[in-house]
């Protein structure tokens, strides 16, 4: 590797002047800078990346944190985020890491391998994670949110999401309403479950504790859960799974059991995730402004590199249904009859 | 944050000696030695990543570049590159690069900021990849293979691929076999056409030029492709698809417009992904062997980040056919009948 040593015999001057001239101090004559830049072009020169960050503390680089990169709604965010650091001149970084008591992107942030990071996939604050957060470290919150944490956060609102379904099913004249709920400890799966079982309630219908069931926020655990629920003597008309990943796990449960979607049993997904409209799920889900929540999350994160006294900012987006063909779409009632369902 | 300076001052020693301390350099008293990492404790002190990358000129990192990260097959071969170098002691860094002429991570590693880069998705050597590899950078690719550059490369044998395909569609009987091309640069799709192709026509049955049509490796245009060949007045009975990702996109296709798989016509994927095992398609597909063709690539770019003189290694794994229910399992033959197709 050519060093500043080089440059400097190539040049005939001392390793300090290579060093004025890289700092860009005025205490070169402007022919010794250009016989010195010109000896740095002929050598194949390149300042190291970490000598730059020494002298700009700044990597112009954004760390993102993902658990579950193989659940496909994870890649979808990661691409809208990345796409928002492109256009923002910062590249983005990323850490696999399913294990929450993995602190490797707040070292590299301490470090100052990072400028600031955005983690996706939070369940509860870690030590590390929290003392980012005390130090005023550029942290932000996206998709999951942690109520207990002062960082700027952007979720969607997932308890209208549980809302809006329960809505959607009570008023399609459904009686037996399942869940596949996520796991315990992600916000998003607390709210959509509780959207769903609070909106019950006030419209007089409790959340059957036997048709609410696990399913994991996974294809796999979804479809044994769905099966299950399928063989009971009283199986559920409609089931709201807690993520797109699970309902495509759920609707594969009722098609292995030759039952049909949605004659015997609706289908209700939340996301929005692409894949939820292919033909052979065509899914009926909750909605998540993606690519608006990245953008959001990235202008945060950015805002906060450059003035860390901001206060704390918590950005809910709405979403809303999009109605598919994993639930019927109510036919309107002959004349003079009501509907049936 | 906490400098070098403070630490200076709450040991009652000069800047130097901090730096002495933090070089382990042994012109430090050992008492001196203790006073300064005690005070570096106290105050909290981290030294700069870039000041121990200064140092070692090592980042622990490596590099991984991928252009259609919403394609899961990607995400299920950067799991298992994450969990190969996070076994290995290193980090991943990620570059979601669409743009081929986007030449970030060969700067990164060039800078430093990575020690190697692996390619997952490469089309063409551009002259950032060639120059990397000119200077001897530990640079592999893995999937996608470049002929032309000097470099490791870890690759399933697509050529193969595709003969497979065509051995087992020829001996079910079928007569018009259709083919869901890939895009035109990656080695992958040129390399599964070709088998099938060359094999086909060993077999005496020529790939029908009108039945081989652009899939672009993508969802949205395998399924218009697929819906296109099925309006054909003699349509084909079975389809090669390019990956996994476009044979979703034929059986898709095909379930628009009410056409059964595998009754009206036989699916065959590549690749193998999770979701191919999945109820809705039941894929079958060309297996390749991602967990261990990522270990591999991270295996052979760590070698070369500690022996830059070790020669270009190419190693290609072999592959296998997953039948399951997008194709007919062909039934025994009655006695003393023929088997019809």
């Amino acid at each position: 590797m050519v060093t500043s040593r080089d440059v400097a015999a190539l040049a005939g001057v001392s390793q300090m002047t290579v060093s004025r001239v890289l700092r860009g101090s005025g205490n070169v004559a402007p022919a010794t800078r250009e016989r010195v830049l010109q000896a740095m072009d002929e050598a194949g020169y390149r300042p190291h990346a970490a000598a730059r960050t020494l002298r700009t503390r700044r990597s112009a680089t954004v760390g993102v944190v993902v658990a579950d990169i193989t659940n496909p709604f994870y890649p979808q965010l990661l691409e809208a985020v990345s796409g928002a650091l492109h256009d923002a001149g910062q590249r983005m970084v990323l850490w696999n890491a399913p294990d929450p008591s993995d602190s490797s992107a707040e070292a590299a942030l301490s470090e100052g391998t990072v400028d600031g990071l955005i983690f996706t996939t939070v369940t509860e604050s870690t030590p590390a994670l929290q003392d980012a957060v005390d130090r005023g470290e550029p942290v932000a919150l996206l998709h999951r949110g942690l109520p207990s944490l002062d960082c700027d956060q952007v979720t969607t609102d997932n308890v209208d999401a549980g809302r809006q379904v329960a809505d959607y099913l009570t008023a399609a004249g459904h009686e037996r309403i399942g869940h596949l709920r996520g796991p315990e400890l992600p916000s998003t799966a607390r709210d959509r479950e509780r959207g769903l079982r609070d909106r019950l309630a006030e419209l007089g219908r409790e959340l059957d504790p036997d048709l609410a069931v696990d399913g994991g926020f996974a294809h796999d655990r979804a479809r044994a859960a769905m099966r299950d629920l399928l063989r009971r003597e009283a199986p559920p008309t409609a089931v709201f799974c807690a993520n797109d990943l699970s309902a495509f796990g759920a609707i594969d449960g009722a098609v292995s059991l030759g039952r049909r979607v949605p004659e015997d049993v609706w289908v209700v997904g939340c996301d929005d995730i692409a894949m939820a409209a292919w033909d052979s799920y065509d899914l009926t889900t909750f909605r998540q402004p993606i690519t608006g929540m990245a953008r959001t999350a990235v202008r945060l994160v950015l805002e906060r590199i450059d003035d860390r006294s901001l206060p704390p900012r918590k950005e809910t987006f709405p979403g809303a249904l999009a109605v598919r063909g994993s639930t019927a779409h109510t036919p309107a009632p002959p004349p003079g009859r009501e509907p049936v369902n």
